[in-house]
């Protein structure tokens, strides 16, 4: 075995805590996710009986019956209202909390189980069909709520409760006699039973998450053996095989990115932090290769992933189409909380590029500018009938988005003892202590991403020797680096797409990092069908797109002439402040076209209008209409 | 009511046994027809059963239950083995044909009804189910076997069966009291009804057409109230409504073609022979306003029509997926016998053009050059997967391109009087008598379609005034027409596509039409997604494709830069003898893509590679591989 020694190549997370917003961009966002967003949820868990479903009185023959995803859904918002807590105290807010809370654990049973549909609607099932009933799928939702709210408030009563739960689940599940040798069809615990390790320090958790990650995909099927045990033909399952939730190929084995795209990013989540927790190349390097077929033939531009609305996942390699692209915004979600895991393996780029690109994105277009509605699935081009809704029957996407932008800050540094690494850029700070002790602070200034100037200021009590890694995005050809008032460029190397600049730095010391952001005509792998004979502009990380509402003429059909010059600019009354870029784009001449169907080239004219493109994730918060990324590129 | 007296603007199609043709394209092809795909599809259906299912011998628990299709294999194989014999007297074929006459005649019931699977697998359902078990459909093949025979033996005994059973189909359905008010769900009796008509002058077999269309989308639903009779619900209908069927709206209010591809020609051909039998605007407006959708919205370049396998037939206009094309074959033919009816209202080339880029194309791509296997489905692009078939267990395809094949030379001509029209251009003779009982002989003379050079001459007795409507074809942009010798241009005048020379001509008299056939790269509708961007290849009548046998690149991933020369040449060793189309493609290099799935554009380079198009019917005639039609068009 390849053994790397976790110990000291391991980068951690700066918490959420410790990073202050205070740009233009992102701190909007976070505002009006926790004015706007945070309470819009909670009353729609309220309204449509989430929330007091753990009351546990729900009475057979009673509309809505509690579904078996609710619980997760619940769990989530608490888990989004628990980080909005630790950086803005609320009172209102903080009394939700508690209530919610408080029925949580009134419905936890006395052996530990806490599943409010298995208690109430079915409870004769209780895990006897892990591979559609999402039972451990919820219970991981919830310790990752339990642990949120222990590391803002350091109370025990939620993580108390589910560590009971946590225990009573390694009682029942486990490869010992007596024990279920099952696991979850739809990941998540994996990746939560991790996080209640690192809250309360028990390896048990840790190994118990293992035990579900490794025993996935082994032979006899547990899945199989569950069915029959229901009196069903394990071959009746919908989805056909496994591959659907990444368990027909035992886990260390998986040569491809496969099946349902969430279950895929939450397992592999886990396996990421496995592999970082303890060093196990088998497991690295399963995480390695899927990552190159997921990001090297599977991912949109955008970052979203998972293309058809029939498996929510994953099809065969170069299979992109634009606008029946389903991207669940859950999925681009788990894509950033995947990469950000890999990224602390060794502080490699490659992940840092796909995090940015999926959370400006595939990401960030899940929820509309104001907050209040929402895209389960983010399409790269529409027809027009596509729009953002308040809510889904299937709620998984509001309240996974809503836990991300309250948590957003954890994504932007990581620290190794005395190195730092910035991997996003935002204007704001963050405030930590070195390996000694000694405590700093790094403040950002920018106007990222409308603008690739990036000043970092170290504050420290003294001279200071300390490593700073500095992310350089893949997007970017051309950069400079300086060390402001020095005149001349800082030293620096090069390592896994970041600039390593390990010196002793003055307290103030200010490094200038220019990053060249020109508008980009970007086009895909010859191989994708799709966007044969197209391109799409992107700017910095920002991918753009053309509304039907900049537009007279069918962006479906607008052409952008290869030689035509794009220019960008910021307009800042349009949709909170953006970059647009505008040009000429070449329209059919509509006469051309009067019923008929096929014509000789050269009798098809077009004549010139006016483009302009703004950033996909802002799309469709104007009037509605047609949406295009990819667009035909013409003479 | 617009009242057009069909007496005097009738055409009516020269008979195929008045054509011969002398010819290097179609000829080899007839010949192909006759000697290999005949034999081969009475072996198929000896071998599968499908002839001696009409001894009526099946028995409960044998294998293969004589399906409800099976008839109608039979049936066209038999009216195209009627329709070789006329042209080719062959004692072995006309035995066979006897022999499965007799069989056909010995299954007929006492009260005149003959289908083999209501008659022995499930006699009690017999009429119960029109909106699915193809038994009016089945009857509508064996009576053009029948029109068929009689046709070409003058012996009635074929035919009389059939005539009892349209005579006791005629009492079982109609609008008078006791009488079942049905239609059949796969529509095809409405246009044979129309032959036995004409076969045998019989009026009542006329009005039942009229009336089985007619009664077609009246409500309430003759499909809604047999499935209530069979205990079941209407609702449960798989396809949702009765639009598959083209009887959702009543025929003469549908404004779009919608449903199952095969099902609307065969319907609508009946609808375009009723409305010139006797005069009926309305009914010919709904043909023309069909027509329209389909043709200016819903037809792919090759003439193959009905994107879907899913319901084998219509969606919204403008949707032509080329790798997932269905177009099956049957359809491409349905278009063919439809644009042929409409084509005899008044000569109007739209029809002509049509059923010519059908034929061609996604027609004749339908069966291989040795004739032994068949394409069901004709995509305009392929991964390298699609291959011919010997055979399906839905036969349709090949028994319908054999019959089509075997009776090619009723589309070539029209007569109206004294007056000709020809179609289609293909080297041998059309013998006629005129109006007044004089004897013509109308010889063409051509390489067509490898070449735009026809001439026309008409051999009479005696200088005879008539008029010649010569069909210049809608691909065509320039052509000159002479009379040969006289060295000057010939009057005449263009009228709906079609130039009319008017005259009295010698015997002798030689028209040279010569047609410009460049190579044209074609362009599909901006609403067209899938064609954005892409050129396809046409010269002449051809549609032209790119194969992977031709070329070291993946053809999908080629593009056709929009300045570079094509050029097209004749290769007589090449499948049978084509003109290729040759010049340079750019290929993506490889190296640029390595692991990557999108890049800027300038770093996207290409290399220029030698392209070769043969045209689209002929692919897949060699080694399997790739195919594309429409091409990326780069700078």
């Amino acid at each position: 075995m390849d053994f790397t020694s976790a110990e000291t190549t391991h980068w951690i997370a700066a918490p959420f805590t410790a990073v202050q917003f205070d740009d233009a961009f992102w701190s909007p966002r976070i505002q009006v996710n926790r004015e706007r967003t945070l309470p819009i949820e909670y009353r729609q868990c309220k309204q449509t009986g989430r929330i007091d479903a753990f009351r546990l009185d729900w009475m057979p023959g009673v509309e809505p019956v509690p579904h078996i995803f609710w619980d997760s859904d619940v769990a989530k918002w608490l888990e989004a209202a628990c980080y909005s807590l630790a950086s803005h105290p609320d009172a209102i807010l903080r009394a939700q909390v508690e209530e919610v809370i408080a029925l949580i654990i009134g419905a936890q049973q006395a052996d530990g189980y806490l599943n409010v549909h298995f208690t109430v609607v079915e409870p004769e099932k209780r895990w006897t069909n892990l591979r559609d009933a999402h039972e451990l799928y919820c219970a991981g939702h919830l310790m990752e709520a339990a642990v949120a709210h222990f590391r803002t408030t350091r109370e025990r009563h939620f993580l108390d409760c589910l560590c009971r739960y946590a225990d009573y689940i390694a009682v029942v599940f486990g490869a010992e006699p007596g024990q279920k040798r099952g696991y979850c069809g739809h990941e998540e615990i994996e990746l939560a039973l991790i996080k209640l390790y690192h809250a309360t320090g028990e390896a048990r958790y840790l190994n118990l998450s293992r035990y579900f990650v490794d025993e996935r995909g082994r032979q006899p099927f547990y899945f199989d053996l569950e069915a029959l045990a229901r009196g069903e033909q394990p071959g009746d399952f919908w989805a056909r095989n496994y591959e659907y939730c990444q368990a027909l190929v035992h886990v260390r084995e998986q040569a491809h990115i496969a099946g349902h795209a969430v279950r895929a990013m939450y397992l592999y989540c886990a396996m990421a932090e496995l592999a970082g927790e303890v060093p196990d190349a088998e497991l690295r390097a399963a995480c390695e290769r899927i990552w190159d077929d997921l990001c090297g033939t599977k991912m949109y531009l955008t970052g979203g992933i998972g293309p058809p609305a029939r498996n929510e996942g994953f099809t065969v390699p170069y299979d992109l189409p634009n606008d029946s692209a389903y991207a669940e915004t859950c999925a681009a979600i788990g894509l950033v909380f995947w990469s950000h895991r890999l990224l602390q393996w060794e502080c490699d780029a490659r992940y840092a590029d796909v995090m940015e690109r999926a959370l400006y994105n595939g990401v960030l277009s899940g929820v509309a500018l104001d907050g209040e509605t929402f895209f389960y699935e983010n399409p790269l081009a529409s027809r027009g009938t596509h729009h953002r809704q308040p809510w889904f029957g299937c709620a998984c996407c509001p309240t996974n988005i809503v836990r991300l932008l309250a948590s957003l800050g954890q994504y932007v540094y990581s620290q190794r003892g005395d190195e730092l690494a910035v991997h996003l850029y935002a204007a704001g700070t963050l405030r930590g202590s070195l390996a000694g002790g000694n405590p700093f602070t790094l403040t950002q200034r920018t106007y990222y991403p409308w603008d690739g100037v990036v000043t970092l200021t170290l504050d420290l009590e003294a001279p200071t020797a300390l490593t700073l890694r500095v992310h350089i995005p893949g997007w970017c050809r051309h950069y400079t680096l300086l060390l402001s008032g020095a005149g001349a460029p800082i030293e620096y190397v090069m390592e896994r797409g970041y600039a390593v600049i390990k010196r002793t730095w003055q307290p103030g010391d200010t490094l200038v990092l220019q990053l060249d952001m020109p508008v980009e005509r970007m086009v895909a792998h010859p191989a994708v069908q799709h966007d044969q004979g197209r391109v799409a502009l992107q700017r910095g990380p920002l991918v753009y797109c053309l509304e039907g509402v900049d537009h007279a003429e069918s962006v479906s059909q607008l052409a952008l002439p290869a030689q035509a010059p794009l220019c960008a600019s910021f307009q800042p009354d349009l949709l909170g402040g953006v970059v647009v870029i505008t040009g000429e784009a070449a329209a059919p001449n509509p006469t051309d076209w009067a019923s008929t169907l096929y014509r000789r080239q050269p009798d098809a004219g077009t004549h010139r209008v006016p483009l302009r493109a703004i950033p996909y994730y802002a799309w469709d918060n104007r009037a509605a209409g047609e949406m295009a990324v990819w667009l035909v590129q013409c003479e």
